[in-house]
């Protein structure tokens, strides 16, 4: 990198269960470190410690409130992750890379939860219009079958509030990424999420590098 | 009450600091619950098991959040209380009184610390309209000047986060009340809060029975 730039990217990873965001992210920070890039890795809902206090609500199974409810907890998280995490780590320089931002929520609680209800999109659109100062400038959507991915996430860990939704709610989650992939062409990019990481992380540094103009040195 | 409502009432009462909400709120549930009404005392923010739990964080003086933060948990309290608690209880018939509501938020979160700023204010406004299904029907200002509010709360107990707050964010809330009063004359009514606590609420029995055409029993 010659000319490494004067204030941070912001990038964010989405997808459905078990895709492989966790891996590729610690592959990209690897890559961007060895290019001289300061990386600080984050992720959604949570990354500054008020929003990982409402994490552990929000993705607690015992935790029954509604949808309005949800929705205004998984912003109050992301504003405060902003304000105190993303922004300042974005005006010293630092890359920031995201595990989930608002695509996520458009996608779970807009397409998924409340099946494409129009009302509930525009909820969640007028709250990252009116309280998110920043998106992420490229996102990355790592596409790979639902079933291929629940069976990766199956094997992981015991699963949380979330993954524990049937099949055709994250069928839902898919169709959700793939409208606002095909909605935001500038800014989502579709990554081929099968194979293994190395073969997906070597897609993704592709992109990056594409995308920022930068030497393809790894 | 020879015909008792069908459907509930909702009631709020709103005021700075030391006004005397507590004590108007008891006598008048006794007033109503002498003339046969259900009634059921709540207050903001709180008045869910899961809102008291976002209460107990937002009144906490070590919590450190910026104000969109504060503002999306409010909001997301007072949906949770809204849907478990006011909205089902009016359906039984009960009356709703309700210990501070969204006027308070506006006064308090909008003239008060973002200092009448359009931005904050049309926030607000925007949160209400999108989350908050039913506002009070009638709302009591209980209006007493600031610095003898402050005298009577400072007796009552350790001040917590927003009683910490210098006199001049207290006068700035009086003018937000002020002027929501002045916006809404058809529901907010202003109740000189002065005097007894006796004289304060047969005043506010007189605005209750007038306004719901009732029988002055009591």
């Amino acid at each position: 990198m010659s000319n490494p730039p004067s204030i941070g990217r912001f990038i964010s990873f989405e997808g459905t269960e078990g895709v492989g965001k966790t891996t590729a992210i610690e592959q990209l920070c690897v890559r961007l470190q060895a290019a001289g890039i300061d990386c600080l890795r984050t992720r959604e809902p949570g990354g500054s410690p008020f929003a990982e206090r409402l994490r552990k609500i929000l993705l607690d199974p015992a935790t029954d409130i509604n949808d309005d409810t949800e929705l205004l907890l998984m912003f109050a998280a992301r504003c405060d992750h902003m304000q105190q995490v993303i922004l300042p780590a974005l005006q010293r320089g630092s890359w920031v890379i995201c595990d989930r931002f608002t695509d996520s929520t458009i996608a779970y609680q807009g397409f998924a939860r409340a099946h494409g209800d129009s009302v509930a999109l525009t909820k969640i659109e007028s709250l990252i219009e009116q309280f998110i100062p920043q998106l992420p400038e490229l996102t990355l959507w790592l596409d790979l079958p639902v079933l291929e991915g629940m069976a990766r996430a199956g094997k992981r860990s015991a699963a949380d509030r979330f993954e524990q939704q049937a099949t055709d709610f994250f069928n839902r989650v898919y169709a959700g990424f793939s409208a606002l992939a095909a909605e935001h062409p500038e800014r989502i990019q579709r990554i081929d999420a099968s194979g293994t990481a190395d073969e997906v992380s070597a897609r993704i540094w592709q992109v990056v590098t594409t995308q920022f103009e930068m030497t393809n040195s790894q």
